[in-house]
C-alpha cells in the first residue's frame, strides 16, 4: 500500500490496546500530492519509556489521512480528562503496562468525521467514547474500528461525555453490585471529594441512599463541606474527626449502620471505614491513594463478618462488553446528566498543546481541579 | 421449689449461653435425705473472672440431682477438647464474653443418663453433642434442654464425637461455601497442622481437591511433612520456603493456581497466601494465631480481584440451626469418620481432675498434641 511509505500503520499489542489500529507517523512533513486524500495535522501525546509523566511524555504533530479502512472510522477527539490511572500507566506503576511507545489517555469523547464503506452503526457527526481502556484519547484524531467505540447521545455535553466512562460508571457499579441497598440505607466512603466520590454522592442521593463522606482536612474545609452537601452529601467529616470520640455518637445517630464502605485511600483510613461498617457489611476498594495497604484486624473478618472486595472498572468493562447491563447503565447515567442530577467534578480546561501544565497540576495533589485536555479549541 | 434451698438453678444470660439451664451449687455438701432423688458428684470447671486460664480456672465438685424437668435431660459428659476458642473465651479476648461466673468448654460429647417426661427425641443411652457454642462441656454432668443438644450415632467413637462440631465442620464449610471447587483444583492454607488444617487436608483428599499446606518450621519438620502427607496433603512447605524464589516454580508446576486460601495465621503469612492465589480467588480467614492483622496490597484487591471473607463456626451454626444443610454435613462427616477417612488430630487424654495440666500444655504452643479432657475415666 503506497501510503505506508509515509504513514506508519501500527497495532499496539497489549491486551488493552489490542483492538485499536492507530495511524502514527514519525516524519514531520508528508507529501500527499500523489493521493486523493485530505491530510489533517494531529497532536498526539505519547511516551517511549515509563517514568514521571512530566518528563517522559512527548507531543508529536503528525499527519492523519482522512481515508479509512472499510470497517473503521476517523474520530476527531474533543476532550479527554487527566485521570489518576493515566498518570499511573505512564509511570509504569499501573497493573497494566502497555507496550511502548504508547498513546496516553483512557477516557474521552470524540466526533466521527469520516467512516469506512462497511460502517453502518455510526454516522458522520456521531459522538463516540472508547468502549475500553487504553484507547489513547490524548490526541486530536484517532482511526478506530467501530467495535472499539460506543455512541453517546449528542445532547450530552462534551465534558460529561469525556468523563462518563470511568468515574460515574465506577460509582454506579459499586453502589449496585455488592450490597442490596434500600432507600434510607447508609454507605460510607473515604476520598469523598474524588471524582468517583462525587459521583457516589450524587447517585446515592438519586436512589435515596444516605452517604457519610470522609475527606482530608484542609484550610477551606467548610467550603468543601458546603459543596459536597450541595450535590447531595448527608454527612461530610474529616479523617481526623473519624478518630475522635465524637465519631461514635454520629454513627449511633444513624437509622442503621453503613452496609457498604467504598475505599480509595487504604492504610489507616480503610481501617477506620471497617470500624464504621455494620456487621456483615462489605468494603469495596477501588483505589489506594495513600499507597498504604489495607489492614484488617482478624476479628473484623471473622466476628464482624466483613467482606472485602476490589472494583476495577477496566475489568468490569471487559466482562460486560456491550451487554444490557452496561447499556442500561449508560442510559441511566445520560438521563441523570441531562437533568443536571449528575454533574461532572469541578474542572479546569487546558488546550492539548499545554498538556504538560495539566499533568503537572493533576500530579500536584488532591486539591487541584480535574484537568481536562481540550483538543478542539473552539470548545474552550 | 424445695430443691432450690440446696441446688441453685441459674440461667447464664449471654446470647451464647441463653438456652442452657444448668444446675450449679456453691455448697460443697448437700443433704438430700428428704428427696427421692439420686445425687451424683460432678466436677465442673468454671471461672469467675477473665484472665490467664492457668490462674482463673476453678474446679468445683458439686452435687447433681438425677431429677430433671419434663423437657430436660441429664447428660453424663464423656470427653471435651481444649480448643483455642475455649482459652480465648476465658482470657476475655474472644469476641463473645460470657457473663461470669461461667462454665468452660464449647465442644464435647456426652451420654443421656436421664430424661424428663416430655422428652421423646432422646433416649437414655443416646450420645449427644451441644448444638451451639457455650454449653460448658468441661464438667461431668449437665442438665440440658433437648433443643440444645444434637444426637450423634453411638458407633462414632467418643473422641471423634467430642471433636466433630468445631474443626471438621469449619473445614467442611470453608471448602464448600466460598468457591466452587472441582476435582483437581488447588487450595492453599497456612497453619496446616492445626486441627482445622488437618480436617481440610482429609476432606479435600476425599473430594479430589489438591492441597498446598504451609506450616511453621521446626526441628521435626520432616516427620510433620510425612504425617500430613499420610493423611492426604499434596504439598507441605514451610513459611520460610514460601518466601524463597523456589516458591514460584512450585506454583507454576500446578495445573492451576489455588482458587481458595484458608488463613488462620494473619500478618505476613496471610499476605503470602494472597500472593499464591489465582486472580479472582477467595481468602477465608478463620483464625489469627500470629495476633497480626491481615495486610492486603490494594492492587491485590483491585487488579487481582481477590475477595476476603471470614468464617466463624459459631455464627454459621446460629444461621443454620437444625436445617438440612447442617444435618447433611454431620451425616457426611460421620460417614467419613466411620470409614477412617477423617481422623481426629493426634491427642493427649487428660482426666478432668488434671485440667490444669491440659490447659498449660495447650497454651504452650503449636507443637503440643490436642488436649482432650476425659470425664469418664473408664475411657482412659
Amino acid at each position: 500500500m503506497a501510503a505506508s511509505r509515509h504513514l506508519h500503520l501500527t497495532r499496539i499489542s497489549t491486551t488493552l490496546f489490542r483492538n485499536i489500529s492507530v495511524i502514527r507517523s514519525n516524519c514531520k512533513s508528508v507529501t500527499c500530492r500523489n493521493y486523493h486524500r485530505t491530510v489533517t495535522k494531529s497532536t498526539e501525546i505519547t511516551y517511549r519509556k515509563y517514568g514521571d509523566p512530566r518528563q517522559v511524555l512527548e507531543s508529536n504533530t503528525v499527519d492523519v489521512s482522512n481515508s479509512v479502512q472499510p470497517n473503521e472510522v476517523l474520530v476527531k477527539m474533543l476532550m479527554a480528562p487527566v485521570n489518576p490511572s493515566d498518570i499511573n500507566m505512564v509511570e509504569g506503576t499501573y497493573f497494566i503496562r502497555p507496550s511502548l511507545p504508547a498513546f496516553v489517555g483512557n477516557e474521552g469523547v470524540g466526533e466521527v468525521v469520516n467512516k469506512g464503506s462497511d460502517v453502518s452503526a455510526l454516522e458522520i457527526g456521531d459522538r463516540v467514547i472508547p468502549r475500553d481502556s487504553g484507547f489513547g484519547t490524548w490526541r486530536s484524531y484517532a482511526v478506530s474500528r467501530v467495535s472499539d467505540l460506543m455512541k453517546i447521545a449528542k445532547d450530552i455535553q462534551p465534558l460529561a461525555g469525556a468523563t462518563i466512562s470511568v468515574n460515574p460508571c465506577s460509582a454506579y457499579r459499586m453502589l449496585k453490585d455488592y450490597v442490596t441497598l434500600q432507600p434510607g440505607d447508609y454507605i460510607i466512603q473515604n476520598g469523598a471529594n474524588s471524582s468517583v466520590g462525587q459521583c457516589v454522592i450524587q447517585l446515592a442521593r438519586q436512589w435515596g441512599i444516605k452517604t457519610i463522606n470522609i475527606v482530608r482536612n484542609r484550610t477551606e474545609i467548610e467550603d468543601l463541606k458546603t459543596y459536597l452537601k450541595s450535590i447531595g452529601a448527608d454527612h461530610v467529616i474529616t479523617e481526623e474527626f473519624c478518630r475522635t470520640p465524637e465519631m461514635k455518637p454520629l454513627l449511633k445517630s444513624l437509622r442503621n449502620a453503613p452496609k457498604l464502605a467504598l475505599n480509595c485511600v487504604g492504610g489507616k483510613s480503610s481501617t477506620e471505614l471497617l470500624r464504621c461498617l455494620a456487621p456483615g457489611g462489605t468494603m469495596v476498594t477501588y483505589g489506594g491513594m495513600s499507597k498504604q495497604p489495607v489492614i484488617i484486624p482478624t476479628g473484623t473478618l471473622i466476628f464482624k463478618e466483613i467482606r472485602l472486595v476490589g472494583y476495577w472498572n477496566t475489568q468490569w468493562n471487559k466482562n460486560n462488553v456491550d451487554n444490557a447491563e452496561r447499556n442500561n447503565m449508560f442510559l441511566d447515567l445520560c438521563d441523570l446528566i441531562r437533568s443536571n442530577k449528575l454533574l461532572p467534578p469541578k474542572c479546569q480546561f487546558v488546550p492539548i498543546s499545554q498538556f504538560q501544565k495539566a499533568v503537572t497540576t493533576a500530579m500536584e495533589g488532591f486539591k487541584s481541579e480535574k484537568q481536562i485536555l481540550v483538543m478542539d479549541e473552539s470548545l474552550l
